[in-house]
């Protein structure tokens, strides 16, 4: 049916799309515009294991050393890590990328860190680094930190990691499964 | 030519002009979406304090120690900290969460910090974290940070802090004042 | 007043509604919004320069210590620093402002650090703060980093930042040149 429609009827019109209309260039959603798991495995320097470790401590309480987590749930410990991370839970797989950065236990009466790090990427599936940063209560069994942003394939990226403890042994080895859900993709 | 078009075309040019567009479900303005203040309080680690203290020097300059804060305006410190947040500027009351991460005093010539941390938050007000980055030259009487990244209540999130120096007793004690404004609230 | 419109006159408006349906009171693009290039002078102490140097190891793995960069590539040495930032590549320029913050060298078998730090400006030209984190594979010609955020006159800003490794000498100084772009200015 063809009618005749008012100027005032298409102003109606207009007004009620501008006030819905932004065009982006981006995504940016509530539900993830990308997601990713990815496992990094962490070997920590005990005097002993210098070839195989992949994190040493490096700052430690007056009453901590560098070779021994210190007492006290480790309160106090500054770790520097350069972690392989795989896309699978085993150790030996092939890495994709590397973790790279630090964490400080930091809460004397529960195992609690905090995390500043990147994930560096440089194979043909990526290229690129995302960074991270945040609280970690290691002992619950999920914990969100934040994905601050990205280079590379993942310019400008933000978001929220989820991690997983997915194994830890004794005090030297644990994997950690982490999540990625970005929320701003460019 | 003029030519009479009917409300269907004029519906479908609109939700063309629509499905191009996205509208977005936060708020993203140049005046806060949230405004919260908190305080925290640091009692840092002498030697003598280990019952009340929520932090210790871990990292120190090659002219420096892990029970006094150093020389040169503690430059080169490195403070680890899990710190009680409150409400009203007074230490016993009931903490709404906890503060925690680190600070690099990072100035030979005058007080400066770098921080890096999270208000780690579950109550049944707030859950989730806020995660803060930025210097702060702690003599100013208000100096402003970032806030990076928030999860849970505080998914997303991005905006700054303002931190002003609301106690200082000698060199264990310190509370400061944090007005939280969020501008990118999801 | 019912009117007659012509198709030409709909797209007119059509257009127009497009062009200008961006209710947002801030930049955000493909192209930076804003470009700046600095360069930052770091010296490390190394016990006997401590009136020039702007820079101090402060945590070290067990085999390091706080004078010397360690064997295996630094990994472990935490770094914090004060450094001037010029305009143009000579340490003697007017500084236009301080970096500040911290490196952790990560990686054993090259040389590779984690960054968290901010500019801070106080003069005519810039008033305030842009926040920086990430890795730095520094034999790389140029790596890029995340601005994950900014006060004052970059409030809320976000983007990228290009190093490059200007200047190298000995272990004691290094120079580098900063490529800021924002991609969103507020």
């Amino acid at each position: 049916m063809a009618v005749k429609i008012s100027i005032s009827a298409l102003f109606f019109f207009c007004l009620l799309l501008r006030s819905s209309a932004t065009p982006r260039r981006h995504i940016r959603a509530h539900h993830p515009c990308k997601k990713m798991v990815f496992y990094f495995h962490d070997i920590i320097y005990n005097g002993k294991n210098s070839k195989n470790a992949t994190a040493a401590i490096v700052g430690a309480p007056a009453w901590g050393n560098k070779t021994i987590l210190a007492t006290q749930n480790h309160f106090g410990n500054l770790v520097v890590f350069d972690d392989p991370i795989t896309l699978d839970n085993n150790l030996h797989s092939t890495p994709v990328g590397r973790a790279q950065g630090f964490y400080i236990y930091d809460k004397k009466d529960v195992f609690t860190a905090w995390l500043g790090f990147s994930f560096v990427f440089n194979s043909t599936e990526h290229k690129g680094s995302i960074n991270f940063a945040g609280a970690d209560p290691l002992m619950n069994k999920t914990r969100d930190i934040s994905v601050t942003g990205g280079t590379g394939d993942f310019f400008m990226a933000r978001g929220v990691a989820t991690l997983m403890t997915d194994s830890f042994e004794g005090e030297v080895y644990f994997r950690l499964r982490v999540d990625i859900k970005l929320y701003e993709c460019w």
